[in-house]
């Protein structure tokens, strides 16, 4: 065994003291409830590591807690990224142990916010300690960055971001351990994520519902119009929007790489309850790779029980696109919009939110230490994926910064992250932990 | 001055005393309300008029009320068709006088019924004891079938039909004086009504929705998917379901009425806040000539506010078609059954209703004497309308009894029936009474 790995045994009970600590807090960004005292408790928390400098930065909405320890100037700095804030616990009788007591029950540590995120971001500062305590100071600069509202929309790292965010100017690589290992449970390797652009169709076409009897034939029906709008922006898995697709690109290497991670589609269908995929593209190719037109909200007329023979004056769809990279939000909403005009001019298209893509590429220098360190920790290759086919905050440090972004889940597939009875399973702490320590250890003076 | 009409100036302060002692009997079918009352009410007042025989005729629903005058077994029988229960009088608060206190203001009878149809049913009684008041017994047998269930569905009317209905075996026409004189306060004649058939679209892709991040693209999406489908059964103002129009014919004796019937095109946009018409057809061609399919009501995914990013895992829609003469609905449901599954074999449909349409020919004999007697009563040609875009039950007496039927509404346009401030004109009233002594006076001994 290693100095590391019995270094990092040895102070385990600490760690896990100090993780079921923060864990106890209540930081629930969605109402404000003990959001100060779990910033407070963090700062002083990591006082205790070997970091250089512990601050507070205010936004004008939460704290961000700020960590730094300087090793050489003229080395490279890895920047860590996480989030102290955690989802609305939700109904007490939900939950088999309560989600502000961290409870451990069959090697799992059960707590909101166990694995999303204070179980992740912590293993940073306990792997610098370990690392310091093996006598294996890292050739890198390293400083953690965890923010308030990660929960609610990330605004105050936004903020933060698009400021003048001099702790990370000279950051070369930004490392997020957050969401849920590969549902192999083999280790993971995220290069970047989707965006997504939200938009509302809503259309009137009189100043009430009417009589279907008395006046349906020769008046215009809000929701015929809006099927027939809508109909034409996609034909089944087809976006028909000219222009939407324009900036995709598909790489060779991107295709290669999403061939390899593992699916059990039959599993999934069963899982969903799904009779048949919506395309027959490589399943993580669809997911990954390409862009969507998602309807994720219809509404008009009638919807109640039985019948009402009206003809509707209103109809509102609500759509979400999921974008690739190179997609850019605005300009994609724009050529909707466009095609929307020219089909009906009466529906007025409203933008309802915003994410930028983010890729980081394949080869970028960091991925090959960090394959090796996952490697060595969990004895098995880390899955590969290009993409999430969610968003991610972190996108704003590859949009903001221009610093490559890798995120390496460290929680297990079944978490639970915004459910009841959340739970980071112990070995997942632990190797998340040696994982950091490892990459840190490995990761080259030139980055 | 005619004989006829001094007998009904004379008696006419007997007329509104007994319409407003109806009036201020509630007999609301929908609670049930007053019913049985208003139902002894009505017989014991008929009793009072010059029937040969006056009866209840019990349904599984309410009672209908029959009265039976017969001149010569060998003379045609008019079966005049009514119904005395009335919508709920909805708000107290929206009535400028209570709904069941009948008030005259500025020439009109107020109160819940008045047009709706008390008032119009009641003329038919009075237009037969003015007759015989002034010596001018009409020379066919006349038969008054008032139903309780009208506005509530007619389910004891149609068991009633579509039983043995022996006093109405020997019925050579059915005259129904409902709704409302055309906008334009002509007289006004209906040879019958569209029908309509109801009918919902039901999907469901998964078991839950998903989130459209983690699983948008690969997996199916039910509103999408309906929304393919709805979009295949109509295109714009075409239906474009296989067989859904096959059985529509417009001749061109219709064609010809609908571009009489007058119709002010800007004032009905202005007030219904339209910018444009669904079509360039001629605004009652449309409305009265030709099957709709009007999407009702439209239902899926995430409703609220904002957004929620999920890929909706059901998906239902509501639509009725409004049928003309010669559609069946059940073919015509069918016709669409088949063309859904063909387009998607996940989407359920599901009929929700349906009422036949019904059309009583143009130059049945007894429509010159009652443009005649219309003509004269009221010194203007009767509006003249191949159907309604609406339907009523009087359909039913086509149907099952296969007579001819006319609708010779003889309330005021804007009566408000089904709303507060219901009332009738004391003239329409006055007139109505003369309408219906003029076209029996007129009827000719062959029918």
């Amino acid at each position: 065994m290693s100095e590391l790995e019995t270094t990092i045994d040895d102070r385990f009970p600490a760690y896990r003291s100090a993780l079921f600590e923060l864990l106890a807090q209540p930081s629930i960004s969605a109402t404000g409830d003990g959001m100060e005292q779990c910033a407070e408790l963090l700062l002083s928390m990591l006082d205790g590591y070997p970091f250089d400098r512990v601050e507070r930065i205010e936004t004008s909405r939460y704290s961000l807690v700020y960590a730094e320890r300087t090793v050489d100037e003229s080395a490279p700095t890895v920047a860590f990224y996480g989030h102290y804030d955690v989802q609305p616990p939700g109904e007490r009788d939900e939950w088999e142990s309560p989600a502000f007591e961290p409870t451990v029950r069959d090697g799992s540590i059960y707590a909101r916010g166990a694995g999303d995120n204070k179980g992740q971001f912590l293993a940073h500062a306990f792997a610098l300690d370990a690392l310091t305590g093996a006598d294996a100071d890292p050739a890198v600069n390293v400083k953690l960055l965890v923010e308030g509202g990660e929960e609610s929309g990330s605004l105050g790292l936004i903020e933060y971001l698009r400021g003048e965010p001099t702790e990370l100017a000279d950051a070369d690589l930004v490392y997020v351990a957050d969401g849920p290992m590969h549902a192999s449970r083999r280790p993971t390797i995220i290069y970047g994520n989707r965006g997504i652009v939200s938009y509302q169709l809503d259309l009137e076409t009189a100043n009430s519902d009417l009589h279907s009897g008395n006046f349906g034939g020769p008046t215009p029906n809000a929701a015929n119009e809006l099927v027939e709008v809508l109909s034409s922006m996609f034909d089944g898995d087809e976006v028909t929007v000219d222009g939407f697709s324009e900036d995709v690109e598909i790489s060779a290497a991107d295709r290669e790489l999403v061939g390899t991670i593992p699916v059990d589609e039959d599993a999934l269908k069963s899982e969903l309850g799904i009779d048949e995929f919506a395309t027959d593209d490589p399943y993580y190719e669809r997911l990954l790779l390409r862009p969507t037109m998602t309807v994720s909200g219809l509404s008009s007329g009638y919807q109640g029980e039985g019948k009402k023979t009206i003809v509707p004056h209103r109809a509102t769809a609500k759509l979400d696109s999921r974008l690739v990279p190179n997609q850019d939000p605005e300009r994609v909403l724009q050529r909707i919009t466009e095609h929307v005009e020219r089909e009906n001019p009466n529906v007025e298209v409203t933008k309802m939110g915003s994410f930028p893509p983010m890729k980081t590429p394949l080869d970028t220098p960091a991925s090959t230490p960090l394959a090796a360190a996952l490697g060595t920790v969990w004895d098995e290759d880390p899955v590969e994926m290009p993409l999430l086919g969610g968003s991610l905050p972190a996108a704003y440090f590859r949009s903001e910064l221009d610093v490559p972004v890798l995120v390496v889940p460290y929680a297990n597939p079944d978490q639970g992250n915004h459910s009841p009875n959340e739970h980071l399973d112990v070995d997942c702490f632990r190797n998340g932990i040696e994982t950091t320590a490892r990459f840190l250890e490995r990761v080259p003076t030139e980055l």
